[in-house]
C-alpha cells in the first residue's frame, strides 16, 4: 500500500517549527512538485518557468492567488533524484505569517498537492533509498536531541554508521545461508556445500557481535532519554538547594543564547553533554525523603528508578557508622537496579574537611560539598560523569538507543543462539536453514530491507509533519 | 551610529519561528558571511568553497565544528548585492533540533558573527536602499497580519504603492521649495521665483491628499488591528450562544489545515478577510449585561470602545416601544464613537416572523435571528460587513495603518496648513520656507528619506530577531 503512494501524488506541509518567524518554509515533493509551484509562482522579471530552471537554484518572486499576490517568497528548486526524498521537490521560503503559511497551504492544496502525513517526506526518502530505515530513525531522534551525546549518536546512526555494521554481519550470514538453501535443494545426496566448522565460528562471531550491540542498550538508551538520578537524604540535609544551584546554573549557561526556553526540561541538567534527569523532582522540593523511614516506600520506588543515586546527609549531623547502616538498608531493601550510589556530605563550610576526611574514610564514593557557598560542585558534576566514562560512552563506535532496533538484534540473537545449539547437536540443514531466516529477518528489518507496511507505518506515524 | 555599524560585522539569527520542526534556517548577513560559512561548512564531495560558487545556488554537506559533525544542511548563497539585505547572505538550512540551531549559532559567533539585533537585517536592507522605511515596516505587519485585509493593506504597503504615493507627493513639494529657496537667495532684490497662484493650487491639493490618507487611518487601524465589536443586551437575550457560534463555527474553518491553534485570538472572529474583535467577551459570557440598568457603566464603557454595537434582544420579550426607549438611552449615555448599532432580535424560532416585521418597522439597522438554531446568522455577518463596505476599504488604494505615518502625515498637514495661510495674508517667502521645509521633513520621515537613529532605533526594536 505505502509503496504504491510514492510518485504518484505530490505532497506539500509546513516544514519550518510553527508559529510566527521572520521567515517560515513549505515544502512540496512529489512528481508534480514543479509544475504545481509554476502554477502560483511569478517571477519578478516576466514569467520565468520554474521547471526549465536548473537543480539547486534560488529564484525571487511572487506567490499569485489569480490576481491577489500572497507573499513575496524565495523558491528553491531539487530535481528528482538530488533532493531530500528523492522526488522532485520545491521549497516555498515565505514571511513566517501563520496567515500567509495558511494561504499558500491552501492555494497549494488547490492546485492538487495534498498535505503530508507525519513523516511522509522521510518515508519518501527510504521508499526511493536515499536513506535506509535506522537511518531514517536517526533523522527523527536528531531533531530531538536535546544534548550532545544523544546528538552524537543520532548524527552516528543517520550517516549510516549503524547500518554498516548491521548489513556487514547479515552479508556475512546470508553467504551460508545461501550455501545451506543450496543443501537442501540437493538434500537427497546428502551433500555439505556449508563449512560446518566455519559456520560454527561465524554464529559464535555475529553472537559476541550482537551482544555487544544489545549490551549498548543500556548506555544507548540513557543517552537517549537522560540518566535517571534521585536525590535522597533527610529531610533538612539541602535537596532542593543543590538540586536548585545545578539547575539554575545550567539555565544560565542555555540563556546565552536568545530566545531559548527550558520550560519543557526544567528537570534535566546536561553536563558536558549528558543528560541527567532527575526523578520526582517535585518531590525533592516538597516532600520529606528520609531514608532512615523505612515506611517510606516512594524513597526506595524513586532509587529503584535511577541508574545514579545521590544520598545527600548534613556532615554536622552524621557519623561514619550511622553512614554505613543507611548503606546497608539501601543495599538491602533496594532492586540494585542502579549503578552507582554516591553518597554527598553537605554544608561542610559548616565543618572542618580534615576530620571529615578522616571519618568517612572508609567510603569510595563520597564526596563533600557545600550547596549553599557553592564548594566542590564541580565536583560532584565530575563524578556524576563517572557513571558515564566507566561505561564508555563515545568510544565504542556504535550504540543502540532504538527499542525497536533492540529487539531486533534480540531475536536475532536468539536464532543464531539455536543455530549454533543445532550445529552442536549435527541437526539437519533445513532446521539450521529455519533459524538462519529468522536471524536474517530481523536484521534486515532494522535497516529495512525488510519491511511491511504496519512496521513503516508504526514508525513514521511519530515524526511530525512536514518531516 | 547606526549608519556606521553597516557592513562592518557580519549578523547571525535563527530566522525560522522557535521551537522544533522538521527543518529550522539559520541566516547570516555582512560582508564575511560567505568567508565564515566556508569556515564551518563541508561539501559533500571534498572541500567545495562557497566563495567560489554562484549566487542563489543551494548546496549540500556537513557543518562541523572541527572534527565534530553538528548536522547534514543545505547552504544558500547569495550574492551581494542581490539580497535581501544588498550584503553577502548564507542560509543554513538545518534539522529543526532546538539543540542543533544552538550549536550552529554557537559556532558562527565563535567563528566571529555576532547576534543579530531584532530586525537588524531589515534595518540593513533599508540602510543599503533594498526597500524604503514605509516599506520595511511593512515587513513587520505583513509577518503579524492575520486577517486578508491586515494582509492586503500590508502587502500593497511593503511592494511600495504608499511610498509611491507619499513620494509623489514629496516631489511637487521639493520643486516649490526650492524656488522658494532661490527666492531667499535674492532676498534682497524681491523677486518671485514661485508662482504664488501655482503654489496656492498645489499646496491645497496636497492638503486635500494628505486628509484623505489621514482619513483612512481610521479604516486602516480597524484593518490592522481588528474592528472592536460590542455585543450587549439583558441577561437572558442569548448573547453568550450567539459569540460561541460565530466563533466556533470560525474555528472549524480555520483548523482545516493541520497544526493551526487558535488560542491567542480566541475572542477575534474573521469574515470575508476582516478581523472583527469581541470587546470583554469573558464579560459576555460571565456577567449579567443590561442596557436598562442604568448603573452599570460597564455596558457603556464597552460600547464606547466599539466601533460597531450589537443590540442583542429576545424578540418574545421586548416591543418596538421599549426597544426605542433602549435606542435613546444608548444614543444618549455613550459617547457615540460606534458608527453602527445593529439591533438584534433573537429567538425567532419561537416567534412569527411577519408580525415581528411589521412591529419593528420602523427600525433601520434591525435583523432577525435565531442563534440557537443558526437561522439568518449569515445576514447577521453580512450586516458586520456593511459596516466595511460602507467604509470602502480595498476600494481606495493606499490606507494608512501605521500610527507613526498617520503622525507624520498630520504633521505635515498641519505646516502647509500654515503655508495656506501665509500665502492668503502674503507674508514673505521665509516664513514659507519654514513651513514647506516642515513638511517635507515629515512626509520624508515616512519613507525614511530623512531618519535618525533613534526613529531607526524605535522602529525596528519592535521586529522580531531573525528579520
Amino acid at each position: 500500500m505505502i509503496n504504491n503512494q510514492i510518485n504518484q501524488d505530490t505532497i506539500c506541509a509546513l516544514a519550518s517549527p510553527q508559529g510566527v518567524g521572520a521567515i517560515a518554509v513549505i515544502r512540496l515533493s512529489g512528481k508534480d512538485a514543479i509544475v504545481i509551484a509554476d502554477k502560483i509562482f511569478q517571477s519578478t522579471h516576466g514569467k520565468k518557468e520554474l521547471k526549465k530552471l536548473k537543480s539547486h537554484t534560488i529564484h525571487f518572486g511572487f506567490i499569485k492567488d489569480g490576481n491577489t499576490t500572497i507573499d513575496e517568497v524565495l523558491v528553491s528548486i531539487f530535481k528528482s533524484p538530488n533532493s531530500y526524498t528523492g522526488e522532485n521537490i520545491v521549497e516555498i521560503s515565505c514571511h513566517g505569517s501563520v496567515y500567509i503559511q495558511q494561504q499558500i497551504l491552501q492555494l497549494l492544496i488547490r492546485n492538487s498537492a495534498r498535505p503530508a502525513k507525519a513523516g511522509e517526506f522521510t518515508l519518501r526518502a527510504f521508499l526511493n533509498h536515499k536513506l535506509d530505515l535506522s537511518q531514517a530513525e536517526a533523522v527523527a531522534d536528531l531533531i530531538s536531541s536535546g544534548s550532545a551525546a544523544a546528538h552524537k549518536v543520532a548524527m552516528q546512526q543517520m550517516r549510516g554508521g549503524f547500518s554498516k555494521e548491521i548489513k556487514n554481519l547479515r552479508n556475512q550470514l546470508i553467504h551460508f545461508a545461501s550455501l545451506i538453501e543450496l543443501e537442501l535443494d540437493f538434500a537427497e545426496e546428502d551433500v555439505e556445500f556449508a563449512n560446518r566448522e566455519k559456520l560454527n565460528n561465524l554464529i559464535s562471531s555475529l553472537i559476541s557481535h550482537l551482544s555487544s550491540l544489545t549490551n549498548s542498550f543500556a548506555i544507548g538508551n540513557v543517552i537517549k532519554n537522560g540518566i535517571p538520578v534521585a536525590i535522597v537524604g533527610k529531610p533538612n540535609a539541602g535537596k532542593s538547594t543543590l538540586l536548585n544551584i545545578l539547575l539554575n546554573e545550567e539555565r544560565a549557561i542555555v540563556s546565552e543564547i536568545a530566545g531559548t526556553t527550558r520550560d519543557t526540561i526544567e528537570e534535566e541538567l546536561i553536563i558536558d553533554g549528558i543528560n541527567f534527569r532527575f526523578i520526582d523532582t517535585a518531590g525533592i522540593r516538597e516532600t520529606q525523603d528520609s531514608i532512615e523511614n523505612i515506611g517510606v516506600s516512594r524513597t526506595f520506588e524513586k532509587i529503584n528508578q535511577s541508574t545514579v543515586v545521590i544520598y545527600l546527609f548534613d556532615v554536622n549531623e552524621i557519623t561514619s557508622g550511622e553512614l554505613k547502616e543507611i548503606e546497608k538498608s539501601i543495599l538491602q531493601k533496594t532492586d540494585k537496579n542502579f549503578s552507582t550510589l554516591l553518597f554527598v556530605g553537605n554544608k561542610i563550610d559548616k565543618a572542618d574537611i580534615h576530620s571529615l576526611e578522616k571519618e568517612f574514610l572508609s567510603f569510595e564514593n563520597i564526596i563533600f560539598i557545600s550547596a549553599k557557598e557553592n564548594i566542590n560542585l564541580e565536583k560532584l558534576k565530575k563524578s556524576l560523569l563517572n557513571f558515564v566514562n566507566e561505561n564508555k560512552i563515545g568510544e565504542s563506535d556504535v550504540i543502540v538507543t532504538n527499542v525497536r532496533h533492540y529487539e531486533a538484534l534480540q531475536k536475532s540473537n536468539e536464532a543464531l543462539t539455536n543455530v549454533l545449539k543445532a550445529l552442536s547437536e549435527n541437526i539437519a540443514g533445513d532446521f539450521l536453514a529455519v533459524d538462519i531466516r529468522k536471524a536474517l529477518h530481523h536484521l534486515g528489518e532494522i535497516t529495512g530491507e525488510i519491511s511491511t507496511d504496519d512496521l513503516l507505518e508504526n514508525i513514521f506515524k511519530n515524526f511530525c509533519i512536514g518531516k
